[in-house]
């Protein structure tokens, strides 16, 4: 559900109130929260996804140790409040860096002299409010473009997904606000490639197919994630990823299906239990001869697949286990695009449709 | 002006009936074209780009050292008038590669191993037609957004870059075919950073200063420069280049303003020689009290400096000369988003507006 700039407001004020009681009362104001490091980072096998266990840490700001944090967590709580949340505007982690970036009055100390201490506290104010950047105003990185038959109002502009040309709408870093208005599809396909894109969008595939097709150039940012999630979440779309057959698309699929460490915080706002894998897979390779178009692995890819297939969420997972032991037993990757090499449009006219009818997915 | 697709295919059937006259005549079939490399690379004074020399070079078919080389281009050419252009599909560097990565019949050669060969007869393509990659439906990659008062037409689609809401319009990776229908709008802003990008459009700079708003993230692609050398040509309104306060930043606008080394053979078709530079500069960072944002040097930026510093198109060019002196006097750099710490809308209400009123440009 997109989120109500009210809530947010209310969560760092309430938060800003409980600190001015416990001054109140002539108590060392604190703040608690979950504890990010690794020892409390979670695979929870029964959503299926990266998230905080229970341990709790707490920020004093009578305590040598934690002053400069405290402050810091605070500082940025109320420029979010101030600058963002009450003027209805965005920005990135960036700015919020240089818009606290200042010195403590009355010394020579600056608040934060890097942005990972600005970053970590608005993380502190993710935890401690249950909100996600984006409803605290603070976006990600913008990425991406979009097309299907799909009708979003945004910023009191109507937009139609399936009238954009070769182009199609650039997905905004934060898709909180948008609405959508009418979704007419039966999947989104996502794929890490924007030339794949490029082809499926010429080929009008998302006409053709009644489908949605969403493309990050490289990382599949939290804009697209959580484009995904709502479509996913609010019209119970299937989601299927189209990645290079190789460890790091088995890794794309995997941060988008069950979250990331370095965000296992945010996990219930970005992860996306029911997405499948559509391809390219190991098995791929033979079925459509691709074997001419190997790449040869190198050490950092065994390295990486060894990595990979040992993560708690893919460890017991038979069907993935069997993909990653053909990947070292080939000695070699492929690519999407080597799919060109069966007819241009073989890839949009005849591979994904088949994958489709044929529910030939990774799960 | 955009291309249009007859002039591509009869390029490469004129190509292929010369080859064919020559064979008919008993002759050793060849193709002459201007040399590629550093030598034949000339800073042109007169139009400010970067362009080839008039060094020719040849490729002959009976040649052991031309042989194969000679069939990659004629391959490639056949690959483009037959699957690309006769179609009217557009296709991506790595697709053609693989579209043309097959066994010679009759040996166990492949006709291109990696895709440098590839790219390699696309570009000789591009100097013995005189035609873009992107007319020869080869496109580069997608990236980047745009906001405006401009309405546009595409693939069927009229587009209103001023009602596509926080997203924007996608850029594809190939403008040739899109045309102007209308354009309201004063000046072009280009923005190395997607970041500044959002911030100007959620504050509406492109509605309350008659601007478009275009920006990458991180590279400029050709799609990108032909966009703005299109409405820079087309409709004769100036291009301004916003950028951090470094040195990169300065090359960003160099490529766009002169061309690039790897694509000299291009320049016409990509470079915009009335560009200007609008920040962050040097002076700035006295102006807007920066320098507490300052960030230090590392020895790759001093190299860089002094390698930029003495391109051609840099080195009698006093104004830029006095930046790169700036630079390293101050042993520091600064980004765009540094005037955040001035306040969030700082850029769009006060910088930018006072930078175009009083015409401060680097040229």
């Amino acid at each position: 559900m997109p989120a109500k700039q009210g809530n947010a407001k209310n969560s760092l004020k309430e938060l800003g109130m409980k600190l001015i009681e416990q001054i109140k009362k002539g108590r060392n104001p604190e703040i608690v929260f979950p504890l990010r490091n690794l020892s409390n980072i979670i695979y929870d096998t029964k959503s299926k996804t990266l998230k905080l266990g229970d341990k709790k840490g707490t920020r004093a700001f009578f305590n040598v140790a934690h002053a400069k944090k405290f402050l810091q967590t605070i500082e940025v709580a109320s420029t979010i409040k101030d600058k963002l949340l009450d003027s209805g505007k965005h920005s990135s982690l960036r700015d919020v860096f240089y818009m606290v970036k200042k010195t403590i009055p009355g010394t020579n100390i600056n608040l934060v002299d890097d942005q990972p201490e600005s970053d970590k506290a608005i993380e502190d104010l993710e935890v401690i409010t249950g909100l996600s950047r984006e409803q605290l105003h603070v976006n990600a990185n913008k990425n991406g473009s979009v097309a299907g038959k799909v009708v979003i109002e945004d910023k009191g502009d109507t937009i139609d997904w399936s009238k954009l040309g070769s182009g199609g709408w650039a997905i905004p870093s934060n898709v909180e606000e948008i609405t959508f208005k009418k979704v007419s599809a039966k999947y989104v396909l996502y794929m890490e490639k924007a030339a794949v894109w490029e082809r499926l969008n010429e080929d009008k595939y998302w006409l053709k197919n009644d489908a949605i097709i969403v493309s990050s150039q490289g990382q599949t940012t939290r804009g697209i994630r959580r484009l995904l999630q709502r479509l996913y979440e609010e019209y119970e779309l299937p989601i299927y990823v189209l990645c290079d057959g190789d460890i790091y698309g088995a890794y794309i699929y995997s941060v988008i299906k069950y979250g990331s460490i370095a965000l296992a915080h945010a996990s219930e706002r970005l992860t996306i239990p029911g997405v499948k894998y559509i391809g390219i897979t190991m098995d791929d390779i033979e079925k459509y001869d691709l074997k001419k178009h190997f790449i040869k692995l190198d050490e950092k890819d065994y390295a990486r697949i060894k990595q990979v297939s040992e993560y708690d969420w893919f460890k017991d997972n038979k069907a993935w286990q069997r993909q990653f032991k053909m990947m070292k037993d080939f000695k070699a990757k492929v690519e999407i695009q080597a799919l060109s090499s069966r007819g241009i449009s073989f890839v949009s006219e005849k591979y994904l449709p088949d994958k489709i009818r044929n529910k030939e997915f990774l799960d």
